[in-house]
């Protein structure tokens, strides 16, 4: 079959997230997660973001673009299930979907318009670097806010399942990076809910992790409900 | 430019609103407002909504197929603004935009799966009939619900600007349709907002206005804040 509609790409997502292992499994969990959205030609004309800045949260609907479309199965194992219940595509936010479209409420922080470039600086992200971005709405909080939707199998936050703590090795690392402020921060609100993929047991507690951030692999282990980080190990 | 992306048709949501005039300006605003969105082949088998009845609602991502693509504008009037203020396009939620992709919550009823058909009843509508739709998503409020997000030019619901008052001849048609329950709510709940174009003036109370619903034109007039329900002409 072939596509009905053809969508443009209105923008990029630049984001600390180089790969999708470590990815916040939806927005807003990890507020110190910020990235650029940069509009691309025709669409980054000051004119097309006039008055966005009156609202604090934007809606970003952007394309799973390491999915390979075509891939979806009419049911997934959502990761907040221990990847051993399976439920309806359509009943998951999952990427494998018959179109691999992503929907993301994040948090805006500013609106730049300089030498014809238009950026919007924003936070609470869970999306990759690199993302096409097909549209940008803003969050209408009469519409779009149900606080006592029921949600099925997700009805709250995941749990902070970690604590996280930093070899003295990692620390001085952190403290060196000006360039990234409150590294610490989003290091800690990352591995809190335990990125790992669920299948994992816990005895194999020797297992050292990886998740690409920035300009380098972020290594830690777990032992007895812990998460230590080792070392942020320059790519 | 060529289009990025190829989206799928996933289904089609059959509505009472039959023409773009009169559709409720956000969802969730006429709760009475009810449709059936239908699967298509292949997405239409039991599995791919296993699990979405334990949502109280759910994201749909449709196309604005009544709307050229490629038509917008880097701003836009929306109808709240009064008609005569302008704001970017993506400071909007106008289907004149770049990719022309809505969004809506709504209200999910009923998962229906019978004779080879899957439907989903939704309410809270403000979708065209025939609506393409491209993504059904579970509406997850810990993440999608942010009761105090700071919404622009758009704060609030818009207000019940006018009474809704019948003619004994509406009332009685209207008495006639057992098979539109709740259809004397639905008229007052889309009336009530004004769905006049914001342009008109007060002055023009002899016109008569008509939305094309179900199978009929609901004609209607204006006076002294007043709505008066006339007649339901059968088209």
């Amino acid at each position: 079959m072939s596509p009905a509609f053809g969508c443009m790409t209105v923008g990029i997502v630049h984001s600390p997230f180089k790969e999708k292992f470590g990815i916040p499994r939806q927005p807003g969990l990890v507020p110190q997660a910020a990235g650029i959205l940069e509009l691309l030609p025709p669409y980054n004309c000051p004119e097309s973001v006039s008055g966005l800045a009156d609202y604090s949260h934007i809606w970003i609907q952007f394309w799973f673009h390491q999915v390979e479309q075509g891939a979806w199965q009419p049911r997934v194992r959502p990761p907040r299930l221990g990847g051993n219940r399976r439920v309806g595509v359509f009943a998951s936010r999952s990427p494998f979907r018959p179109n691999p479209i992503g929907l993301s409420v994040v948090k805006l922080n500013e609106v730049r318009c300089e030498g014809g470039a238009v950026t919007l600086a924003i936070s609470g992200i869970d999306i990759l670097d690199g993302t096409p971005v097909l549209d940008i709405k803003p969050y209408v909080s009469y519409a779009d806010s149900i606080p006592d939707a029921r949600s099925g199998f997700a009805p709250t936050a995941p749990d902070e399942a970690l604590r996280v703590v930093f070899s003295a090795h990692a620390e001085r690392q952190i403290q060196s990076r000006g360039d990234l402020p409150k590294l610490r921060e989003l290091i800690v609100s990352l591995l809190t809910t335990d990125p790992r993929p669920a299948y994992v047991e816990d005895g194999r507690k020797e297992r050292v992790y990886g998740i690409h951030l920035y300009d380098f692999d972020l290594r830690w282990r777990v032992e007895n409900r812990e998460a230590l980080v080792l070392e942020l190990l320059l790519r």
